[in-house]
């Protein structure tokens, strides 16, 4: 079985996104053997209710730790909400930000799929090179070296930003306000905020007015009526290398905790995943 | 001739949103003699161009003044942003800023017509009668004798907010933040940070997320294409007494400057005319 440290909140029930196979059954809808995707336990042998299972596996010929991400939880999200909110067209602006993680690697590469110009910001050199290089992002900036996000921004961006993918809230989505007119804004994370006591001030919302910008709001569940759509689109461009998916393995159920306060600081290269068993 | 004070900004020419009848033209569209709406000088006499003029008055049994207001541009602005960005529906919880001027006023009544509870926001006691005793709205508060706006929006919905059309922006904005679930802004509206050196800070905007808020900032131009549709649905509301449209006109050219000031700290009770001539 395998577990994924997403979605955790310190203090709350140690459960996440992850894999796992059938060993048995009380209900006939899942047999022995299967293998699933849903909410598990950090443990390596756990107890779950149907309510729990998102889906069942079908294809084995990708890496079942993909079900922790661009198959599962992360893609969905990527998938529904990208197209859903950004209505991205051909050409068009694109910033995304934590854009090396599990949904920012995902958003870039399918705006890059449909012909945007894409920028991502991420923490590290590692991760800059990452976007441009592996996952085609047409320009990638480490915002802890830029003195000026304004600046950094200007310069990637020199004609402007259509869509902000916001994975991050704080100082980059208040820096980003200052988009195209009729800008598009998915609001999906708020990593730089989690660990401070109160939330950073946002300066630059009053811009929203005369830019007619849209900002929506949204968590990532409620959009599975779309998982069988991902999986026919995601699959083949997965299987043909036209998309690649990173991932970070922590081996191990005793390096889990380290993974997971990790996520925090962005010691993760791509999706964090916490290996717990293999097959 | 009569000229209105919207969609001015000191030190831009002197023209507004105004009603004018011709008097002699060189488009064979426009003959002497017919009324027509659009950009207009603050003068009795204008000489204009054709691309000025929005749409030709039709109806004259109701006071022409309405084509600056309920029939003009904060009319087509009230009823296309309203239906189209909040979605409101039956029951839900509205709250509106600015709620008994040229826009806000249409917004509360619009919504009461469609069977939500609505609350206005306004700057005197003499606002909150108006809006609760001539405009139907359920219940309005004077934010300037609050000392907590976050307690009076609690008293006003204890069940909370599901759609907010936000005239003003600054404070009010951001303690509507916290609303319900799925909630609805449209940003409208700035008045209260126009004369502010700095925009205030916003500190809710993080809640977006868990709740899933939309905000969609507009302005507004662009809706035209509603106009007849608009015309078809208000003229039998107005003529039958279900909608109230309230203007504040300032007689003659002289009083219009002091009417213009005054709009920025509300001393205007209702849409802001000013009437340089009458027939």
């Amino acid at each position: 079985m395998m577990i994924t440290s997403s979605s955790l909140k310190p203090g709350s029930a140690i459960t996440g996104y992850g894999v796992a196979r059938v060993l048995d059954s009380g209900d006939p809808n899942f047999r022995e053997g299967e293998l699933i995707w849903g909410t598990t336990g950090w443990e390596e042998y756990s107890l779950i209710t149907t309510s729990s299972i998102r889906f069942k596996i079908q294809h084995t010929d990708v890496p079942l730790s993909n079900y922790t991400g661009i198959f599962g939880m992360p893609g969905i999200t990527a998938y529904a909400r990208f197209y859903e909110i950004c209505s991205p067209k051909k050409g068009e602006h694109v910033s995304v930000s934590a854009a090396s993680g599990a949904v920012g690697q995902l958003v870039g590469q399918f705006a890059k799929l449909m012909g945007c110009y894409v920028v991502g910001s991420v923490g590290s050199k590692e991760k800059v090179d990452l976007l441009k290089n592996k996952h085609g992002f047409n320009e990638a900036f480490n915002y802890k070296e830029e003195h000026e996000l304004d600046a950094a921004l200007k310069r990637c961006f020199p004609e402007g930003i259509d869509i902000y993918f916001d994975n991050v809230d704080g100082k980059m989505l208040d820096a980003i306000l200052n988009m195209r007119t009729r800008g598009r804004i998915a609001a999906c994370g708020m990593v730089s905020q989690y660990n401070l006591e109160q939330p950073e001030s946002i300066k630059n919302l009053i811009n929203i007015i005369s830019k007619q910008v849209c900002i929506q709001g949204f968590v990532s569940h409620e959009q599975y009526h779309l998982y069988p759509q991902m999986l026919d689109t995601l699959l083949p461009y997965i299987r043909e290398g036209k998309l690649v998916y990173v991932e970070d393995i922590a081996e191990g159920l005793e390096r889990s905790p380290a993974a997971l306060v990790g996520l925090f600081s962005g010691h993760n290269v791509g999706k964090q995943v916490a290996a717990v068993a293999h097959e």
